[in-house]
């Protein structure tokens, strides 16, 4: 399925759904974030673990939604087995990207959601629901509606790698080789900061912040905010300058010149 | 001046005296965060740098309010000198908190704002304008507004170190010896994390995070926090546990336990 094939109605379903299932998961993962009501009466009960129910309980929410409005589409989420469909089109799901600061209280975990053909990202979405932020890019759209109401999403120009910010989200990033790979790059740019999770990449298409860079991500770690980053000018590719649809090593920049300056430290490790 | 002399007329007008503030701070730091309107008119202008700019202008703001409402208090910010005061109360300011952060877009900056005593801090606000949140503690309060609405902050009970989480805003804490006790606490810990500022004091007097720990703070980074923390029921100390109201290493800890478990590593260095 080319997305140059989708009606016009088409698209507005696609980002109807899209939305939808963003509303569901944000009702069900603030039930539990920061020990909700829900939270506090389960915590008699042995091995409850709020972050758990709540990453099972928001995909729950989202495939219901989506199955309900596009039956032929194709599901694949990090907390339940794949669903195929027949449309040549998969939603991609992470019902709660970044769980460990969901569970330490911080506003940067997200709800990813991401449409997929076989070699790109449709549509993507990057929700933060606590604040209310809901960042979107692809089928003409790009775009953040939050707490100041709606902007355009544009990455950052002009950045030199020497006036650049870069983002990960620990420091020791993954493999000891990955984490040297890192701190070179960082190394050379002009503010590190750590710690937002998929927050990262929403700023980076908000022209907030110039890299991100991490490694070990899964599909559905990576796919929403691939496609908020392109809808917004931004580059996303694995350290070797290649498609990182699959996941693993990511390198997302703001511009083709900081994606080349960041691939020539990188591709070397 | 003791907490215990004060009227409730007079409690009340601490605490309006402290919103108000709040919201005139609010409105101007909004104005530049993620390159607002204002930020951008601007970039032509040579040097103009909107971080700056909004810090002072944040902490104009507040003045301005403490100034018309209680002309008596004395009033400490990062931006300007000194006004002394004569009754022998003092708001000390930090208009921005966590630079960095706001200049990359995160929402984890915050206004600080604190009224304090000789030896106390008597009321504390930790504001972060972008969400919405509103953290306080004081004069019988403890709570957050923010975007679910109004609830009660404590600090967590029953949490022993090695299932801990405890946070700092950058890996290297200050000086290397500094970030070796850091690290060497951290290791006895279940989570680490970074990046949040000011934010990660906030988190603690919500019951999010166990210990907060520290370097090279000024008096107005801290005496906010320790406002919001105490009231919440945890403990700001430095890291021989003595006070910590002129800033410099601190420990924050949600519980007495936590706190000296902590101490009997820091206290080493």
């Amino acid at each position: 399925m080319n997305v140059s094939e989708l009606s016009a109605e088409m698209r507005a379903e696609i980002i109807a759904t899209a939305d939808a299932a963003a509303e569901a998961a944000r009702e069900i993962t603030l039930r539990y974030f920061r020990g909700g009501a829900l939270a506090t009466e389960s915590k008699q009960a042995v091995g409850f673990d709020p972050v758990t129910v709540a990453d099972r309980g928001s995909e729950q929410a989202m495939r219901a939604v989506i199955e309900a409005r596009r039956p032929d589409d194709g599901i694949v989420g990090e907390e339940f087995g794949p669903k195929a469909g027949t449309s040549g089109l998969t939603w991609v799901l992470d019902p709660i990207d970044g769980t460990r600061g969901f569970i330490s209280g911080t506003p940067t975990w997200g709800v990813l959601i991401a449409l997929r053909n076989a070699d790109s990202v449709v549509y993507g979405v990057i929700d933060q629901p606590y604040i209310g932020e809901r960042f979107v890019g692809g089928l003409g759209l790009s775009e953040l509606t939050g707490p100041l109401g709606k902007s355009a999403l544009a990455a950052r120009r002009g950045v030199a790698l020497d006036d650049a910010v870069i983002y990960t989200t620990f420091p020791e990033v993954g493999s000891e080789t990955e984490g040297k790979a890192f701190h070179d790059l960082a190394g050379r740019c002009k503010l590190t900061r750590y710690g937002m999770d998929c927050y990262a990449y929403a700023l980076l298409a908000a022209g907030q912040v110039d890299l991100v860079v991490e490694a070990g991500l899964q599909s559905y770690d990576i796919l929403g905010p691939i496609g908020v980053i392109e809808a917004a000018g931004g580059i996303v590719t694995d350290w070797q300058g290649g498609p990182v649809l699959e996941g693993g090593r990511v390198l997302a920049a703001a511009s083709k010149e900081l994606h080349e300056a960041a691939l020539a430290v990188l591709s070397t490790y």
